[in-house]
């Protein structure tokens, strides 16, 4: 199959986009993301594992708080559930003819929303069971899927975090419905955003009683997940802020902090966001890093902030200087194992050429396969690795290994200190930051 | 004694500072600070435990990244050591003016530094003698000291984080020495602030291995105090960037994480600084909060920051709705156990007459005063509380306590979720901002 | 009239708002805000002509970026027109019942907006003509009317500053409508708010062409409304980002340069927002005191931001520190003139009890009223005054007289600083902020 | 020459950096400056007009808020006029080593400071007449010059904006003086940077009195330079904050909105720098486009920022997509004119290998060589102008174009609106920013 169609062909004169390398002016042709390109031993496709996202793709339709709706959608229908079957024609037709093996969703993108709870699951799982057929047609993948228990008026005040328990079990329906839906179409992972989860004022809230209900909360559901059946791995995604003044999953060191002081280390990773990395004040590598550091580098949802903008701006990455740092933390840490780069990114309200959905996605992809080739071709040449590491040496032996090893108690190490011959030893961040754009300019 | 005088009286024409109450006009008297006064069992004096920071108001001579010193201090003399201690005579007539019962030091604040490591020694442990002459004559205690591993060249690139093992064997020496000058002046806690302990470039950092090393080097440390008798609290001062580019140590939460990750938290506890919380983009109470919430609120940094400007400012704290706030915290923490509210605060650069030391340190001391006042008004009436309480109140009994207790799996949640009546409940964030205000302003 | 009440009343079991008074515990109550007060010989309804905003107050529902509606309007009727008929009355209501003196919209808040044009503009005539009786009965009067030409996918790309002709033509006659409507209801001023004047991304952007289309369309309207008759202000207000990437209105210092390049600046002034002026990086003193300066005070957008959140959050004024700053400038300023105080503020959207509207505006009138009555004491006293007065006056006579005057060449001035006789002179910033915090709390 | 040596070699081990071009691995050459190489119609040297800015590379030691010197300067002496001797030697060295033709300097980055006035200036045209020999026999030019009017003690109230007008009337020494110097030393330009013309508080600050001072202050320096001859541009450097809490001189809109209200637009022009635009929430390009766009781009501080902290960070500009976007502002400009790009930037402190600062130079040429290069070729290619240029073309004739010239008013606008058709158009940034990318990376 060159690519999937459902019932109608919505994207009509965009067929597969193909690999034209550099130099092509092709707006619809990839220059760097050669899928079966192998770098350090696997290929393009299999380091980078992308992902769509259906919310962002096929869902939001420009409104912003100071706008209405400027996108349109070729499958639009009236009727809910026809417009999700639809939906999800457009959508893996999307995926197969853009190449992204992976999509991801909440189930309010995918399946209709509706206030009777028998409707809202028994939908779900008819959709879920669409989902399937085009999964096995496309030979697609669901990378993860999670619920949104953050939009509807219920949980304004939160959602495993809401003061009020009715609002909890409630949460509770769709995360289980969510997971049932998960292991059915065979999800890699399963993530939790904490849309609601935090606060608006310190004034009235009890932090403490909150954070504790979240991570009973999350405890139930990864242990019902294991019950059945979902081999995965739970994923929490990290955000500073907004929608509330303050999210409890601030960053990647306070998500891993929680979860290793609840124990959930085991079965949960992080999904980090490269907006929310830089809301909270981190660089994107820096919060890969963190997770790296700690075995819990889960997946990535694949964008870019804006330096100078203080809120969620969702765009599609193309600042090769982040995709290759980027890619160097996931090679070095092995790999994403079964996580993916997922295009959390919305193409601007004024982007509203049928085309420039592919336009984006082309551009997020191809950054990141130029990142990767980068990243492979400095770790390759070992340069920086092995400035690093050498700066480092003197640990790697002698009294400085007895301190790594715990060998040493403070007396020790002081009289150390005492005749310690100290010779000042340049950084060489210039030399570095030269020496990264000769990677990425030749 | 009405006030320490060394060997000779170094702020003439300024005596003690008295309580004169609202409506004085004196800018060298307390108009709400009242030592002896009761607030909830407690005098002011016990709740709130005020420390001078040697550093800023007795060493900080007004130098900024683009000026040159602009405050005179009347005690500096040529010889090194001639000046530390007329530094300590000025400081212990400062402190027992003002009514500061603690004070807080760096080693090379109190000492001066030598390149060489015997005659830093020395002096430092002949100094610290002096100090507790005066210490036992004024009645002043010490509430924290701290090794200043930072300032000197040979911690350009971190000192227990440092690349070369040498450096943090040089460190070393700085701590060893300043546990035992802690020990011998009756410290209640002992102070880790991470000036550069943190990254100016990942592209030249093994952040792992830096980390590690830093939890060994404070492990050690640990070891080393508790077998000399340190009976205290280990505090880490955590602050999210400046010197370096990302400090290890970023917030409350990172740096709990930190210290239960490395088995530290039994010995350790956070001295949150308002100026620090605020640059890593929390709210001073909010940090107090993360700490109080894992038991680990040790000390407080009082300052404040510029909200405008994105580096550190350590104003003297005079926003009593921060005040407030963190008093809310402080109070519901059950105070700050042995730690206390230190003024790691410098009068602006321009501030240049002697008594705006004084000014300066008085505002501090009535802005924490005020906001203890208002807090314990706040607990007092109980409104607040009441409200939080009764937010929450459904967890209290029934199926929302089974869950808090652990006693209901997802898929039960998720039975109760299906019928759950769902109230739309106001937050009432309004009302609790109109209620503090009424409470601050009568 | 006790306060207006339409075909229906729609805020039932809140009568009119009364004056309390400090110590009242009565949530919809005045604490501070006593209309008939004098202050400095005007009452504080004269000095703070406080408005109502249209928009958050009867038509955002709680809508935000990840979250559907969760405020319930009483009058909401499906038949558009009906529909702004019932708010029409519920909005009177509201004005005469709290004792908001003056009201503000966008057209399209309060008169159904249509695709014909012919449709919008018979209907915002009729619904003139309706708002006009309900002044008429009411006493309540208009501060300012504006055209919402940004939230409609029209204006996608800009209004005024839309790279195609016929955007800018289309905006043309909403504007065009509002001043007409402005006009007959004897409107003090007529806003602009730059929603999408600005850019997303410089290189789809020619930023100069843009803005000399702005400042043609600026002036047609400046002549096209004084020939209809309008004799008040027409006002700009600077936000420095949001919606768009970049907005051309920045700051307050930005606008009044590009009024003045224009010749705009004796028709035009601003509208300042507190929330628009922190995200530009200012204090909102500090845009206030600017325009102030250049005698472009126009009027204010009274509400505040998040020292830590980097979006528009428009809440509700409650930091007296900000309101007396505020009112500090506008008292020296010798009052709004035909300005006022409108709210531009929105509850959150988990405000969702019928009285946080009016609990809300409580509290942003009382935090005005008390800025306000702490802002007519210190100018009383003088003190703060008289020390800034003193601290320049060696410009008031001498050679500093003639500098000022024009009299001085640079040789003569250095030729007087080769001899200049300089002392250190403290800026007393620490006492300053203690005299604010005694004139704030007794 | 191939490079200047003065009474000995500082550099030594480094001899002329010479262009290797792409692949090199030598980090001691260029990869991308060609200094004789054609880009449209002139060469990359006179393109760029490189400067090195003494204070920084000549100067400034290391030390920080947070700690002391750590760069050792090989031509230190204890006489400061010997050191200022072997400082010019070492400094013209490095110019004609590095290669930049121009240079830039405060007086006392060059000049001793002294107390009395008279040696200050004596020495300061002695130091003149060395650096003037130095320059003729190097072929080093002058860019700019100024006077350092910030650091000393007596300016910590500010400068031309001290409230004390000795204070004024003593920095008119050192500017008065600077102007001569510059004409003696055939300056391009001189500037203006605001150190301390800013305030701390407004609470002890009359700003519009101030700002007054300074419009003075700056129309008698030009009268005083126009006076002596000198015929460059005086320009003013832009910078939000930081010595002050706020700076006057906040970004360039603001700059030229005072510049013009001051009727001082004709000799004054804007010096941006990049890191001074991003701390005022603006982008480089977007700085440098208001310059253009209002004729008043002078010359450029060529440096980078970091996005995450909120100070002067000063670092050498590596970011390829930053100096592209600024190159593409500055060729559409048609260049600098008499301005240059001056390395307004510091190796950092841990930068201490005496190679670090030839390497961070480097970086810096290579970095703006490779915009200039890619900046080129985008305007050769014309395809984003075009773009553009299309995107506005409804203004080029028609209605539109009677809209431009102001032959409309706004009632015939808007009866050309109700008939408007609109169709969406697409801003097409994500293909603009795959397009960028394509020119980057080929
Ligand atoms: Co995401
Ligand atoms: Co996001
Ligand atoms: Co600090
Ligand atoms: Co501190
Ligand atoms: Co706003
Ligand atoms: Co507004
Ligand atoms: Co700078
Ligand atoms: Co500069």
């Amino acid at each position: 199959m060159q690519y999937f169609v459902g019932e109608q062909e919505y994207f009509k004169g965009i067929g597969k986009i193909e690999f034209e390398g550099k130099g092509s002016k092709n707006p619809l042709a990839f220059k760097y993301y050669d899928a079966k390109k192998k770098i350090a031993g696997k290929t393009m496709e299999e380091h980078l594992r992308f992902a769509t996202a259906y919310w962002h793709s096929f869902c939001a339709d420009g409104t912003d708080p100071f706008g209405n709706s400027t996108i349109d959608f070729p499958f639009r229908k009236a009727d809910k559930y026809a417009n999700a079957i639809a939906k999800a024609d457009a959508a893996f037709e999307f995926f197969t003819k853009l190449g992204t093996p992976f999509y991801c969703f909440h189930d309010i993108d995918a399946s209709p929303d509706y206030e009777a709870v028998s409707e809202y699951e028994k939908t779900y799982h008819k959709i879920a069971d669409e989902l399937l057929v085009r999964q096995k047609a496309s030979g697609i993948k669901l990378l993860w899927n999670t619920a949104n228990v953050f939009s509807h008026p219920n949980y304004m005040n939160g959602a495993a975090t809401n003061p009020d328990f009715n609002v909890v079990a409630r949460a509770a329906v769709q995360v289980k419905n969510s997971l049932d839906v998960n292991v059915k179409l065979g999800g890699a992972n399963y993530v939790f955003w904490g849309g609601r989860e935090g606060y608006m004022s310190l004034l009235n809230t009890d932090m403490k009683r909150e954070q504790e209900h979240l991570a009973r909360f999350l405890t139930m559901a990864r242990d019902y997940g294991r019950s059945i059946g979902f081999k995965g791995t739970f994923l929490i995604e990290p955000k500073p802020m907004e929608p509330t003044k303050h999210q409890y999953d601030y960053d990647a060191a306070t998500t891993i902090g929680f979860l290793k002081n609840w124990g959930l280390e085991h079965d949960f990773k992080c999904n980090i966001e490269a907006n929310h990395a830089t809301l909270a004040g981190h660089t994107f590598s820096h919060d890969l890093q963190v997770c790296a550091d700690h075995g819990m580098l889960g997946s990535v949802d694949a964008n870019q902030g804006d330096s100078i903008n203080g809120w969620d701006t969702d765009e599609f990455p193309t600042n090769i200087y982040e995709t290759t740092q980027a890619m160097l933390v996931i090679l070095r840490n092995g790999g994403l194992g079964n996580g993916g780069l997922n295009f959390d990114a919305k193409r601007r309200r004024n982007s509203t050429d049928l085309e420039d959905l592919f336009i984006a996605h082309i551009g997020g992809m191809d950054s990141f396969a130029l990142g990767l080739e980068v990243a492979g071709k400095i770790l390759e040449d070992g340069v920086i690795d092995s400035f690093v590491k050498e700066r480092y040496s003197s640990f790697d032996q002698g009294e400085g290994k007895k301190f790594e090893d715990g060998k040493l108690g403070l007396a020790e190490l002081a009289e150390l200190g005492r005749s310690a011959k100290i010779e000042k030893k340049s950084g060489k961040q210039e030399y570095l930051n030269n020496l990264l754009n000769s990677y990425l300019f030749g």
